[in-house]
This record gives structure tokens, C-alpha cells and sequence, in this order.
């Protein structure tokens, strides 16, 4: 995402009275996460020849604008083809619709094909985005001051920003090495409820996390089920790289192995299909029951939140996104085939070449991860701003500090690695610009 | 906007302990809006034949969903012409693009050319509808629990509905028969101050205002903000119906005389272009000093809270928005004429329809609304849900209660009629069934 602030034509000018004060403007608009992305674009701006390690976005080279046109008119054909009437049709696109969207029913066939998730088309939300998707699931569930959400750290800056947006609490969960520990969930969501706050929502990446790269395994994934429902905590469950394993092993997710009802999906098509369609979703059928004993669906409940903050996704939009799903076969794991085998070359390239650069130094780490567009590279100097800034001028390359990923202290010593956004020549040369970097500071 | 709650199958099973109690989320899930809009929409559903008066969409008849395909391809056209290579043109609409969007400029003509509002691209924001602007506009103004925002009364659920996500308070502004009192908005703000909370933002709907159909005259225009700035408000300005007034005359919008910076502009594409693009934008062009005197945009402040929301708003819907703004030669006015005219008619239809029902009838009155969508039927009983229940199976026709746009008691004993979503005739056959239910509770 890129977070732009410019210094308007009257800086220097004197305060005028109709003048407003950051000062007196919501937290939010300070989100440290932001400012710290604005100073890594600002960064790349200066230095536009430095090899961007830092941008996380997927790769450019498989967009075409003409796939828009495409799937606009494969999704009017499957309309057309179910029963609608041109006039109909129209409307769909066009005109206000359901406020939980109009594609929930192919998402949910493509979770079942792709996912052995088994959830009715009505429990789906499509959202602006899965970053809406957030928000809309934490405004739900945190109903007062009291009301946390457990995270864990280092965590996507997305979800802390909604969280703040919210005024809700973020308590962090400390990843290890092969993710989030059950039992660290328990010590935290204990200590919580002990602070006299209620505990209610967990967000986690199970499947090669943003920023850290980290996978959980299996029976550590089923032992964190037990550990929320222990909790009373309905885990967010993000996951958008999902389908960029580095091989075929089945990675089940929570959701797929939710058996009651413990988690809220959270899921994106930025990666799988193109992040302009902005499309996102959450996968709520959880049962919500009021004073009456009336049994809903929480994705029938959220639409009340998604209808105040954005009425609904817009139509044509989903209709992209549902022409891809439809062109699919509704998976998008045979769909992104190509983009799949794209990625792990460049994981593979990443991890080859910090081999070659750093095998040798018993001082500099990195881990390996199963998948994704991220590793992290530990290593024995502070990677701040200042280094930062150093690293874009004098080395021509460009990296996230771990530490933007925290809350207060951590990461001071790391370094996120992105591989999505190039090619393998330039990961290459991106990493041997970074061994010469680390070579100085180390030496 | 359509927001539907549907029992689930396992209605009548006992409570599981995975269920989630409804009272344990957030209060804005309960929206009352929303409650009322899911019953309007229920009767609705039961009473097919019923002619709406309460639908305040735009008219089905303008849409083909062919015109998103020439829209997209007039601002890919654009791109190209001004420079962008092929793969440039395929990454803006397909990637991640900046977050307050890429249509600020074209945005900005369009008001130049029809609104005489006079600012930079900017400071502009592209958002995911209308909804979202106002939603990161308050956020962004109100920072604490004792900053609250006035609304005029009746009011808009949109904004309130806005107001409850964020945990943001509204205070009511009680609306006249010729639209907000600046009197009374200082009598307001001052209210507020002596109980020790802070007057950060004001809405208000200048042009044909929903629910009520009102207008602010000029006169009462120029003062009011002037009291905005004596009290300290940023007014939130909504226009979303000022193209269709009933003549041709100049109606300044607040943000054309704002010459101190007053008014953040709420726009919408809605009734413009049409709603499935799901793109409005904000306008604000205010400056934002911080504690090192260093100056920005406040558009560009609030681009944080717009990219913990959406991230940024879908590059393809702003494309067709694009589009169409080219074609119109960025004058919005002129390109709808055909729409005004239709607007117009229905209007006028609206009114004449009113006077042949109940012009001899000295206990029914209504208003004369200058332009738009709406407006409101004064009757001598009590206009609540179970009416609108007798009103759809027995008498064949459907309205708002008043009742529905105020936070505490206000509008018992009338009714908001729309009359965009029709056809002159069945506005007709709609007044003459309401006349009908009218003279019965009446006689």
C-alpha cells in the first residue's frame, strides 16, 4: 500500500486560524506503521536504482487489463446463463446490491475445491478487500474498552491499523520459531482475562506469515483450535499465501479444520487473482444467538457494520472476480499454477543466494520458510531507519526493519526479505548488494 | 442498501457453547437503522405487488452494463495518451495503486466545471462510496470519547450508522422547514462545550436533503459558515442529489463559498455515474500543522485511516468512473441531463399527485422540496411500522416512517416518499393507493 504525505505550497507560512492540529486529529492518523511505510517509499523515491527487497506486492508481470474485459463477460454469460434477464444483469452490475455481495456462492465452491473448507455461500462476506475484512470482524466481535484482540508479533501492519481505527486493544502473542505456540495463547488470553479485559479475538497467519515467513505445523495448527475454544477466543484467520507453498503438501487450514466454529476465514484475492479488483472476503457461519434465543448467522449479523462502512462491494468488481472463479473451475490452485511456480523459483532464489552470500558467517541467520513472498535475516547490528537510509544511498538496496512489525520493542536485529515483486536476476543482485552491506556493519 | 438477516436452519436447537451471544457484540451490529431497513425490506419482500414510495435508489432504466466496458476503455485510452506505456496502463489498474486513489484529478475538474469549487487534485480522496468518505472523515476529526460531531435531525443513517462504528457521538441539530439554523448550530455547539466535550464536525446535506427533501437558501448558507467557524466545526458536507434540483438555478454548494476552509465536500457517484462502481471521494483541502510547524493536506493525513480501511479504492471502479468523466468532458451537469429531466418529472408527478389526493384535506400537508429524491407527508396519526405493515397488504403500497431518521422521538406522524425509483405512473397509482389508507385512518 503506499501512504503519501507532501508537504503543501505554504510550508513556512504562519499557523492561520483555519488551520487544524495533528495534535487534534484521531490516533490513527499517526499509525506508526504508516509513517514507517511512508519513509520506505519515501526512500525508494530518492534512491529509484536501489533493488527493492522491501515491497511485498505481487509480481507485475502478470497483469493484463484485457483479462478485466475477459472476466466481466464470463460472469454476465453465468448470469445470463442462470436464468437473468438483460435488464436483470444490468442491475446486478450496476445498480446498489445485497450488502454482502453477490458472489458468495462461487467463493464458497472454491473453498470447497481448493480448501476442503465446507461452509454455505451465505456465510461468506465479500468485502473491499481483505483489509475491510478485518475490520468488520474485529468491529463485531470487540464490543466495548474491554474487548481485546490477541495478535501475533511480528504482525501484519494491517491489522493493528484497523484494530487502532477502532479504538480496539491489541495484545501480542510472541511468534516462535515454527509460529504461533498454543500455550502462549493460553499464558496471554490468561493474563488478559487476570487484567479484568475479556479476550475475544486471535489473528494469526498459519500459512507463511507476513513478515515472518513462519508456518505452523498441522498438529500445532489443531492444538491452537483446542487452545481458543478453551480461550473463548474466535481466531481471524488470514491467509493469502496460501496457495505459494514451496511444494504440494497439503497445508489445511484452521478453517478447514474447524469443527466448531472457532474461526472467522479472512481471505484475499490480491495475490491469486490481481489486488485492482480490490475483492476480498470473510468466511463467518458462526451462530449468533439473542436474548429471544434467535439463531443467526454472523455473517448476516456483520452485514450491519460492512453496510455502515462501505454499503457494499462494488458489483463490478466481484463480477472480475467471479469470472475468474468461474473461467477456474472454481480453483484458483490449478488457476495460479504458473504464478505458483513463479514464486517458489524466486523463494528458492532468495534462499540460494543468502546462502552463497552469508553460508559462511556464523554471525548472520535467516530462516527457511515452506512458502510465500517473505524470509527474515537476522543479523548482528541494529537494521533501523538510519541503516536504511545508508543501505538505499550507499548500497543500492532497499529492505523493511523487522522492527515495524511491533508493537514496542523487537526486531531490532532483523531484516524482512520480500521476493514477490522481482525477477530471480534481480533477487540475485539484490542479495549480493546486501552481503557487501552487511560485510561493512559486521566487520 | 439491502441488509438482510435470515434465521438459520438450526433455529430451535439449544444454545451450543461454540454460539456466540448477540449482546456480547458490538452495539453497532444492532444498528437500529439497519433493524428498520431489514423490516422495510422484509414487508417488502412479503408484499411484492406493493408500489414503493420508500426505495430511494436510483432508476433501474439508465443502466447497461455495456457502459462499463467503453468507460474502461475511454480511461485506458487516457493513460496511454498521456504517456503510460502498455504495462504502466495494466499495473494501475490491476496492482496496488496509491492509497487516496488515481482520479483526484479528474475529480477536480469536474468540480472546477460544474460547482465552481476551485481546489487541487490533491485533496482529493477516491473512496469506496460516499460511506466510506464519511466514515474517514470522522475518524480523522474526532479523536476521543469527548469529541462528537453534530448532524441535522432528521438525518441521514448513513452518517449515524458511520458514528456508532467508531464509537464517535451525535449530537442533533433539529432540522427547519427551510433546512439547518445557523442559530441553532451555535446554540448546539455551545450546548456541548458547557458539558465539557469538544464540537468537532458538522453534516449536513445542503441540496434536496434525505430524509426531508429541504434546501438551505444561499443567505442561510453564508452564515452557517460562518457560525462553523465560531464554533470551531469542520462542516461535512453531503451532495449527492445537487444535480437534480426541479430548475436550473445556481444553488452554491457550501464548499463553493467556503473561503477559510471550512467544509470537507462528501461526494457520490451514485446517482451520477451509477451505484454498482461503488466510488465517491472527499474533498479536503484543509491544512494539518503538527507540533514542528511542518504543513500538509489533510487529505493526505486522512490517507492513513483510508489505508487501514480499504488500503486503497479498486483502480478499475475508479477507471470507469474515469471514463465516464472524460466523455462528459468533466461536467457531470451536462451528461445527465437526461437523468435531471427524468428526476424532474417524477418530482413534479410526486407533487401534483399529493394535491389531487389530498388537497381539500386540511389535516394532511407536505412539502414542496426544491429538487431530488424525497419528500415528506405530515398526517394526523401515528406512521410506525405496524402502518407500513397495514399499509403494504391492504392498501398496495410502501413508504419510510420519518420515525426511522431520528436518533430519540421526532417524525411519528409522517412518512418519507421517494419517488426516484418509479415510473410517473406508479408514483401516481402509489399516491392514490396512499390517499386511500390516508382517508381511512384519518376519517
Amino acid at each position: 500500500m503506499s501512504v503519501g504525505t507532501v508537504t503543501v505550497a505554504t510550508a513556512g507560512a504562519p499557523v492561520q486560524v483555519e488551520d487544524l492540529r495533528r495534535e487534534d486529529l484521531h490516533v490513527s492518523v499517526s499509525d506508526p506503521a504508516a509513517a514507517s511505510m511512508n519513509f520506505l517509499n519515501e526512500v525508494a523515491g530518492r534512491f529509484p536504482d536501489a533493488v527493492s527487497l522491501a515491497a511485498g506486492r505481487p509480481y507485475d508481470g502478470f497483469y493484463k487489463a484485457q483479462d478485466v474485459d475477459k472476466y466481466l463477460q464470463i460472469y454476465r454469460d453465468h448470469l445470463a446463463a442462470s436464468g437473468l434477464s438483460a435488464v436483470a444483469v444490468d442491475r446486478t452490475l450496476l445498480q446498489y446490491g445485497r450488502t454482502n455481495g453477490v458472489i458468495g456462492d462461487l467463493i464458497a465452491r472454491m473453498l470447497a475445491v481448493d480448501e476442503a473448507i465446507d461452509v454455505p455461500g451465505q456465510a461468506v462476506m465479500v468485502t473491499a478487500g481483505c483489509q475491510e475484512a478485518m475490520a468488520i470482524a474485529l468491529r463485531g466481535l470487540c464490543a466495548g474498552p474491554d474487548d481485546v484482540a490477541l495478535a501475533v508479533e511480528p504482525c501484519y501492519v494491517g491489522f493493528t491499523g484497523a484494530a487502532r481505527i477502532l479504538g480496539v486493544d491489541v495484545v501480542p502473542v510472541p511468534e516462535a520459531p515454527d509460529g504461533l505456540d498454543p500455550e502462549a495463547v493460553l499464558r496471554v488470553a490468561r493474563s488478559v482475562r487476570e487484567s479484568g479485559r475479556r479476550p475475544r479475538a486471535l489473528y494469526v497467519v498459519p500459512n507463511f506469515a507476513n513478515p515472518s515467513g513462519v508456518s505452523m505445523p498441522v498438529p500445532a495448527r489443531r492444538r491452537l483450535l483446542a487452545a481458543a475454544r478453551e480461550a473463548g477466543l474466535v481466531i481471524l484467520e488470514d491467509d493469502p499465501y496460501g496457495l505459494f507453498g514451496l511444494d504440494d503438501q497439503p497445508r489445511p487450514t484452521l478453517k478447514a479444520l474447524d469443527t466448531d466454529r472457532t474461526v472467522i476465514y479472512l481471505g484475499s484475492f490480491a495475490k491469486s487473482v490481481f489486488p485492482g479488483a480490490r475483492v476480498g472476503f470473510l468466511v463467518a457461519d458462526q451462530v449468533v444467538v439473542d436474548a429471544a434465543g434467535r439463531r443467526t448467522l454472523l455473517a448476516d449479523e456483520l452485514s450491519t457494520v460492512k453496510s455502515m462502512l462501505t454499503v457494499n462491494t462494488s458489483p463490478i468488481a466481484q463480477a472480475v472476480v467471479g469470472g475468474m472463479l468461474i473461467e477456474a473451475e472454481y480453483s484458483l490452485r490449478a488457476a495460479n499454477r504458473h504464478k505458483v511456480e513463479f514464486y517458489r523459483r524466486n523463494l528458492r532464489t532468495l534462499m540460494a543466494a543468502l546462502e552463497r552470500q552469508f553460508g559462511d558467517d556464523p554471525r548472520i541467520s535467516w530462516n527457511a520458510p515452506e512458502g510465500g513472498f517473505f524470509a527474515v535475516l537476522h543479523v548482528p547490528f541494529e537494521a533501523d531507519e538510519d541503516l536504511l537510509e545508508v543501505s538505499a544511498r550507499d548500497y543500492g538496496v532497499l529492505w523493511t526493519p523487522m522492527s515495524y512489525f511491533y508493537g514496542g520493542s523487537g526486531g531490532e536485529y532483523a531484516l524482512r526479505l520480500s521476493c514477490s515483486a522481482l525477477g530471480p536476476a534481480q533477487i540475485e543482485e539484490g542479495v549480493r548488494r546486501l552481503g557487501k552491506l552487511v560485510r561493512d556493519r559486521s566487520s
